[in-house]
């Protein structure tokens, strides 16, 4: 098949869709794929949601998002395992293979970066056999150490391999995000112990200057500095032959035409491989 | 000797005084050491920056910075080099140990961060012989991986170590900077490995929200998010027991009196250990 074979549409690309638009844009545009949300999806109903991607024929690439695990109170946690596992049966009624997880940052209050690994750790070993009862595979996402303090204490490839690998594998892998992951200098090792690790590839690209809120700072594919083949390649090279997410949070791209956003995705997307 | 005696105050962090200034600060407030910039330093002449700092009586913990290596014009590369032989000479005159590098980013116009990775090396490379025989260390930074892009494609400290490990260790080693390098998981086994190329450890804090201009986003230590006392532990377990220089880049604090921001060094430096 062509690249676009393996174009997925992540939901967040365009934020302010609902479902039913999000997949009507997908088939107007010839995206096979779509990365959900589960705020959206909870606003059009779980079955709904699950029937229009269904009759729309479009593959559902991942589910976003669990994690968030760290936090100082008990309730919390367990609030936030329980959440998890209502993720998981969600991703698995969408028929998403993964639920992407972002893990949570520092717990609030503390500065120990250790403990808030270990109650990582933890609640993903309460949720693995949800997950393998459910037949949806966790995907540890690294988020770039500029969200360490705040979204996720868990930086690297590397690292989340590192904890991945402590699962069964059938069960824990690791998405590769361009926009985390594209500095660090052992990331073509870390692609390439990933192996069948790899759960998601998402791209999006890092452009300069970061906006106010760090969050919305991403950028089309070509608009930024990272150089998308050699990562393609490591990530090929490694097995994953799965789809390709754009995820982009950039408020210049939520106020623009969505049909503007799916066309640049579409023109951008040769410049991955 | 009280942890005081470790103190340094990296001129950065009083951006707006010239050099006399910043050595009366330190002489006012009990502060035994300067970390030094060669820009305010050339605005009050090599020779007498040299003798203020030396009538003084305090050290000199490091000249702030060669570095920027990465051109895509060859002549531009030669300069820089150029630029950081006089450098090193410099911190010789000044009685400085260490010479901060920060490497540079992507090359211009280029995405190749490989590239710009082995521009750093080759350019590293010429200048050690300079840097041995002036008897002046050159300490690699890691910069934390916001700055990947367009200052330092060196993100992480045993990215900077490996680097220096090709360099006789008389000549190069690295630089700890908490801001840049606390989210990393590998940090104690980075530092642990680093051992006596430990040339340089500076400390401020991580605060969010990250300022318009992401390079002035640092804290006084204790407002932010890092967990000083095990980092500075694991230095001095490698065997670093040199000066700690506090380098803050921050507008209000280079707004606000010297004299304050002095007296919160100091009244902060103990939360270091």
């Amino acid at each position: 098949m062509t690249p676009f074979g393996r174009l997925s549409l992540n939901q967040a690309t365009v934020n302010p869709l609902t479902v039913a638009e999000a997949v009507d844009l997908c088939a107007r545009h010839e995206i096979p794929a779509i990365g959900l949300w589960r705020e959206p999806v909870a606003r059009a109903g779980l079955a709904a949601a699950a029937a229009v991607v269904r009759s729309a024929g479009l593959r559902v690439s991942s589910l976003c998002r669990g994690g968030f695990f760290t936090h100082a109170d008990p309730a919390a946690r367990q609030a936030a395992i329980a959440g998890n596992k209502a993720a998981i049966a969600e991703a698995a009624a969408l028929g998403a293979p993964v639920l992407v997880l972002v893990s949570g940052g520092l717990v609030p209050g503390s500065k120990d970066i250790v403990l808030a690994r270990r109650m990582i750790a933890d609640a993903i070993g309460e949720i693995v056999p949800v997950a393998q009862a459910h037949g949806v595979r966790l995907g540890i996402e690294a988020l770039h150490p500029v969200f360490a303090a705040d979204r996720c204490v868990i930086t690297r490839l590397g690292e989340a391999l590192d904890l991945a690998e402590t699962f069964p594998v059938d069960a824990v892998g690791v998405v590769v995000d361009t926009y985390h992951v594209w500095w660090d200098a052992a990331l073509p090792a870390d692609i390439a112990r990933a192996g069948d690790r790899i759960v998601s590839y998402q791209v999006c690209d890092w452009t300069l200057p970061l906006p106010a809120d760090t969050l919305l700072g991403r950028g089309h594919v070509g608009d930024g500095h990272i150089d998308f083949p050699p990562i393609t390649a490591a990530v090929t090279a490694a097995g994953y032959a799965g789809d390709i997410e754009v995820e982009i949070f950039n408020q210049d791209i939520w106020s623009a035409p969505a049909t503007t956003t799916a066309a640049t995705i579409r023109d951008r997307f040769p410049q991955v491989f």
